[in-house]
């Protein structure tokens, strides 16, 4: 499972003690070949943390022979020492590995505005380089959780080749990526820039269809590997579809994980003028906090779904809108529809359809409800 | 106070058993003249509720006589059958007042999707209109409440005249206004193209920039009303600065009354390259939820604002942006600043500025943090 599904991986997760709880906080995940092609999606953030910086130059070579991760600190806006930090990291990774510094990529999740302890963090990648296996997959899934409460994998087979990968992220989670690290690897022999074409359609539809809060990560890095292990060329489609459905079985392990949440909410906005303009009112009804607080509630409360669709520039007549929760259509025309006390809200899956009459696309972005466990989790996070 | 403290006004609030709590819920303010001029501000939101519909009409001819205001119910995605409710409640009270219902203006708030009671909201009008007095003005900011936990007024005067106004609003506090009923009223003497230039400046630094909780309304209404019985025709300037000050006044007692909430913030964005821009990065910090968790649980956490910020488009560098909370300056050029321990966060109120080195210019907009009260308030409203 998870990152060392594919051949020609090996992935160690350690604690390193930059975490006060003594929980596994050091990922490392290594290319062992013969390939090392690697493409990688970034936080659309402009505030980037210093292991963004760093491996969008490592991403630019097409090459990555390593990656390390850590928990419990995010190396965000720490300036150029922070760089440093992340630069040295990568040193060691190298030195320990015998590889290239520029060939190992750095990803870095937890708390914003503070230097990681590196005193710590490179015996941690010493150690986790001596504990690094090709059955390390889970424990590198566990060392880079954060609020996580429970790790993420998933793993898809092709014909002769496999594509699997790891997840972190609980919160955060927001369009351009949320606070998420992930990393793909696969055995099939597929050159950088088809990965690079392969992962960005992937995570247009998967990851960045996640709008758990609303909020962006300074971040959030997508990763894919391929070693060419299994010495396999796959047909481009059918090789873009194993890694998108990796994608999306990860992005919704992230929804389900999401801080606080009760409630898993799936909008689809059909009959849109444009793909665009169906994302932009998914999002903006995803985004609309007293709409999370009612559907908390188990209350099916359509007028907040019309009143943030009505703040978008998208193509529709206010009059001719019609919304669906759960499949009963409590909202035709604009106006009262089917009765709601159809609607059952008893489950943790809520589905809000909303019908534009503008034209025939449609697009899905997931989201959840706005709790009171969010508050207490978030307002008491760095203390 | 309240809107019958300007001569040639009168108001009044009554229950006429839109709310079950049998509170009062319908208010009525009358100019008696002698001018009838006004102008009007409505929400930005495409889908909007009957009466707002309904009362845009009305202003385009630039005179009113009365305004009817009920809560209890927002007539909002009622249809057809709703606007002919909104008709037939100024058709009511243009009968009971001896005045043209093309001059009546008509306020609803409450929840969406429901049809008015018209069979307690009209006999309702006949009992507002029996009360009418020129010191009715409390009693009719009270009718207009709905999850207020008080009313509304403020009053300013200028050299024999005044500007006096009731607001309500709880929630849902966003920009292109807030749900909020405000009706604003002077006995100066001033033509209805200007009090629509006085409204238009005064809502734009004031209503607009309050963004409690992101969320647009489809009703809210602010309407400025001139009965010219001062005599006094006012200078331009001095006028328009009266109308900010009540508009100020009541834009914060709304934040000060936002549902749930345990902290007024005020964010200011300096030195930013157009106030536009300055607008959009205080608004993005005001709808970060981790921040506004943060702000609840008294952590000063700025990487939270700085995420905020790289949301946007505006023109600044991630290694120039300056953060101050409460005075101290957590965050110098992108990166660690003084010590965050030195923020006293106890107070209510939390001032943050940010920090843009980009230019001259800046805005500043109000928020609230996010609160287990607000979670709690809103997933039960409807209930």
């Amino acid at each position: 499972m998870s990152v060392t599904a594919a051949k020609g991986f090996t992935a160690a997760g350690v604690a390193a003690g930059l975490k006060d709880s003594g929980a596994p906080d050091v990922a490392l995940v290594v290319n062992t070949g013969p390939r090392l092609a690697a493409a990688g999606v970034f936080t659309g953030n402009r505030v980037k943390a210093a292991p963004v910086l760093w491996s969008q130059q490592v991403l630019g070579g097409g090459q990555v022979s390593a990656v390390v991760l850590n928990s419990g600190g995010a190396n965000a806006c720490t300036g150029p020492l922070g760089f440093q930090d992340t630069h040295a990291t990568a040193e060691k990774a190298a030195e320990v590995l015998g590889v290239s510094a520029a060939e190992v990529a750095v990803a870095s999740t937890g708390l914003i505005g503070l230097r990681l302890p590196m005193d710590r963090l490179l015996p941690g990648i010493a150690t986790a380089a001596e504990a690094l296996s090709p059955h390390g997959g889970e424990k590198a899934a566990i060392a880079i959780k954060t609020t996580d409460t429970v790790h993420k994998t998933a793993v898809v087979e092709g014909p002769g080749w496999t594509v699997g990968g790891m997840a972190k992220g609980a919160g955060m989670l927001a369009p351009g990526l949320a606070t998420m690290l992930v990393v793909l690897t696969t055995d099939a022999d597929v050159p950088a820039a088809d990965l690079d074409t392969a992962l960005r359609a992937a995570t247009r539809t998967t990851f960045d269809r996640v709008d758990s809060d609303g909020c962006m990560s300074t971040n959030d890095t997508v990763l894919l590997l391929a070693s060419g292990a299994s010495g396999v060329v796959p047909g481009a489609p059918e090789f873009a579809e194993a890694v998108r459905a990796v994608c999306d079985d990860l992005a919704q392990q992230l929804v389900r994980d999401a801080e606080g949440a009760s409630k898993d909410i799936r909008i689809e906005v059909v009959n849109a003028a444009d793909e665009d303009e169906a994302v932009d009112v998914a999002r903006s009804i995803a985004r609309n906090n007293l709409l999370k607080c009612a559907l908390h509630g188990e209350d099916p409360n359509w007028g907040r779904v019309l009143s943030a669709i009505g703040t978008t520039s998208a193509t529709f007549e206010p009059d001719e809108l019609n919304v669906a929760i759960n499949g009963v259509w409590v909202c035709k025309k604009g106006s009262v529809g089917e009765d709601r006390e159809r609607v059952d809200m008893r489950y943790r899956e809520v589905r809000i359809t909303a019908d534009l009459a503008a034209g025939p696309h449609s697009a899905v972005v997931w989201t959840n409800d706005l709790t009171a466990d969010y508050v207490h989790e978030n307002s008491a996070y760095s203390t």
